[in-house]
């Protein structure tokens, strides 16, 4: 028996302490059962995990929500047991992602910062059950988050059934990093009082209260933060022509000297980047972002960091154990913030962050597509990118210039699908160079992304396409021939290869 | 001569005064103008109209900035001259609408929020000269707008040299209606501390001050504000739907009695709407838009509007003489702010903006071009629609189910152009009726859209490309059949219609 008495600050409650298995019992079918969590941090894993297993006796389904990606004990283990009717609102689960793409699961992918109130404005179904993974819960039932605070307090709000999962490997020093701000329903909405990247605004934990509170639970599984690939040649590649647009652009007076609020996506460029900084001449750096990852601890182990704002700790296994050994020390840096603020349209504009995300594709133009593979397979969703790109201060998608071996283009005549439309996106960039959009009409921006980023075995097949589009249009402000607009994608499905 | 004396409130810069023809000439080959505007209100015309003279004689080109939409004094006359190099950041104009597409201006659309700050960030080029139709000028030189304020402040602030037009037919009685907040740039920046839509929280004239004055031209050229189609009977249909889904979200709790504050774009069916909330049970509305209508006069008369805010009054010939008869009862209820406010993302968001915009087509998942006929040819521009579309509480788009006498159906398998993704979404809306997007997923979105918005004629067509597309998919998330989903457009333009 896990001993969680200590992290239950009021011993009249100690009644509701029941095993996982109990727990689940309390979820009926059909219901709308709603998690905490922000990628693989922060996340319900027992009940979960229980769950599955009756949901593998006697088969029924649920829908679930998450405000993003979570461990495979929910999305893995449920989609395995076929528990899963309906998703909302990010994922990035090999076993989920099939039965998204065959039609078994309806998912439904909105933009990070809009979930919250999706629940609050009543605009999908309340929740029937919250799982909450917790640290510890007050004398007064108020929870305690644990590496992320994702949309819980806006489930929890819309919800009089929680089950509170107290995980005893979180430890209870991550208490005082969180800072829970309550956005209300407008015309009683206020300004969100965030000026600086680390700026303190709410409570150290979510109101929940003892008559919510359904169940308590005993945790010991920890999280199961990413291992992320080494940065390799393209990422160095990609980070280092960052850094020097940096560099420009201190220069002209466009950036100050400690940049603005960096945000970056997951992965081996944003890493690069972060790496690269750590490496520079760039100092008092702050970040505003959704995921922690280990480039940004060893930024503030560098001192280059003063603030880091994130809406989770998404580090690598030895990062998450460099970060729980280190605590004390990175809690007078960092705030874990719930997603609606981490995401929040008013705050990015406000700070004016520098919004890096990775694109799946990107076209002549400058649409983006983050999402769908071929137009029609969704990867993992369009998570944080679209706050971050429309509200940012300069606003970047970069990808490797080729995928499969070079079979693949990254730069298209067209997008197979657009999640980021051209008007959102200031700078690309691929291995091979980057992009500067700004002010440029769409044939402008072609030969510019074609000059810059598209790798050399598609650059003539890309300039003939728009010069041909130019000569089929008459000169149309964004050139296209419809029929052979999609036609790469397609040849890469019949023959393997993107090249005529 | 112009009688402008009296609106030159320090007679010692009387020798500042000069004919338009004069001031063109401070306009030299190559520079960046700027000018005031938004929409066909509150711009310079004489100015324009003798750069317009000049270029014909000598031709020579500029690049010219505008928040928004002009009237034909500027960008007709000026495109007619062939004096139009490269075009920032939205038009309406016929005559400049055909250059830019064939090749002959570099145009650059952006949201309406962004622009102000792509000047102050300097993203873009300075202005070299600033053309500003003001009402007045202040004893130390700053400007009272007219009907509209547009980016001025930010262009004054980025340049040196502001050739003011005082407009006699804009009247005095305007001075009070503005609200000037001026945004810094990031990190200086602060909450823009509107609450309410008739929050004031700015100064009622631009900042300029004598030095930056270069030229003060007398005006008797009156706005020319477009006449709009009277409601048509789709037109009515559309804002029925919209009115009884108003209702129905007000029963459920998700809509406050008296709604939020509305946008809506130009044109026949925000008219609708309008003209139905008139006649309708609702009261205590509130507008937070970007242009003013005809219909949101009448609201006011009404007395169902507590308040108004807009970025320009774009009332027709008729709506505008009755604003200037009245105008000081309506000085009460609205009020004029800086395209940056009027479409800020942290006030609509914070606020709670109901977005209503027109859609040139949408695909069966949601997507939705405003843009680009057949996918290359630019209409207009994407103006404020991502604006409002990202951040609103509620974001709808509509279109008449078919358009070219139905050769065209509106709801098409594949956008031509993505302006606004899927994610964006949550009502879609034409005379066929309603569709409610949210937490559906995509294929549930389309047979939605299918049934409830397409036309008739067009329903069989596109299921039929649904279900083959989930059969060649094997169920992807979002079903497509690359080579058949843009053959709509291309049927168009081969045999007249989009018809199989």
């Amino acid at each position: 028996m896990i001993d969680i008495a200590a992290r239950i600050r009021n011993q009249n409650y100690l009644s509701k302490v029941m095993t996982p298995e109990e727990a689940a019992t309390l979820i009926h079918p059909g219901d709308v059962v709603a998690v905490s969590g922000f990628t693989p941090a922060g996340y319900p894993k027992e009940v979960p995990l229980a769950l599955a297993k009756r949901m593998e006796k006697e088969p029924f389904q649920i829908t679930l929500y998450a405000g993003a990606s979570l461990g495979d004990e929910i999305d893995g283990a449920l989609a395995r047991a076929h528990g899963i009717s309906r998703r909302l609102a990010y994922q990035t689960n090999k076993d989920l992602r099939r039965q998204v793409n065959d039609g078994s699961v309806a998912y439904a992918d909105y933009h990070v910062s809009v979930f919250a109130q999706l629940i609050r404005q009543d605009f999908i179904r309340r929740p029937d059950v919250v799982i909450v993974e917790a640290v510890a819960i007050t004398e007064e039932g108020n929870l305690i988050p644990a590496t992320s605070i994702g949309t819980t307090p806006a489930m929890i709000a819309a919800c009089n059934k929680v089950i509170v999962e107290l995980n005893v490997t979180q430890p209870l020093s991550l208490e005082g990093m969180h800072d829970v701000y309550e956005v209300a329903n407008p015309p009683a909405r206020e300004p969100i009082p965030i000026c600086h990247a680390g700026d303190r605004i709410g409570k150290t934990w979510i109101t929940c209260g003892w008559d919510k509170i359904a169940a308590i639970v005993g945790s010991d599984i920890p999280d199961a933060p990413r291992s992320f690939k080494p940065v390799d040649e393209n990422g160095q590649r990609m980070g280092d022509h960052l850094l020097a647009f940096f560099r420009e652009e201190v220069r002209h007076g466009r950036l100050p000297k400690n940049l603005l609020p960096l945000q970056s996506g997951v992965g081996s460029v944003a890493n690069a980047v972060i790496q690269g900084l750590i490496q520079s001449e760039f100092e008092h750096l702050s970040i505003y972002t959704e995921v922690l990852q280990d480039g940004m601890l060893k930024l503030i182990d560098s001192g280059k960091a003063d603030a880091v704002s994130t809406a989770s700790i998404s580090a690598s296994p030895a990062g998450l154990k460099h970060f729980y050994d280190h605590i004390d020390t990175y809690r007078k840096k960092i705030v874990i913030r719930p997603q609606e603020i981490s995401n929040n349209p008013e705050v990015i504009r406000r700070l004016g962050v520098i919004s890096m995300n990775t694109a799946v594709e990107f076209d002549i133009y400058g649409q983006v597509n983050s999402t769908h593979l071929y137009g029609t397979r969704m990867l993992n969703g369009i998570g944080g990118s679209g706050d971050y790109a429309r509200a940012g201060y300069l606003t970047i998608f970069f990808t490797g210039s080729t995928a499969k071996d070079g079979a693949v283009s990254s730069v298209v005549p067209m997008c197979s699908h657009v999640d980021h439309p051209e008007h959102d996106v200031d700078i690309l960039c691929t291995e091979q160079g980057l992009a500067d959009l700004r002010g440029l009409s769409p044939v402008e921006r072609a030969r510019t992304i074609i000059a810059n980023c598209a790798h050399p075995d598609y650059k003539d097949q890309l300039t003939d396409y728009l010069d041909r589009a130019i000569a089929a249009t008459q000169g149309d402000h964004e050139p296209h021939i419809l029929a052979e607009a999609l036609s790469w994608h397609e040849r890469f499905k019949k023959t393997g290869s993107m090249k005529i």
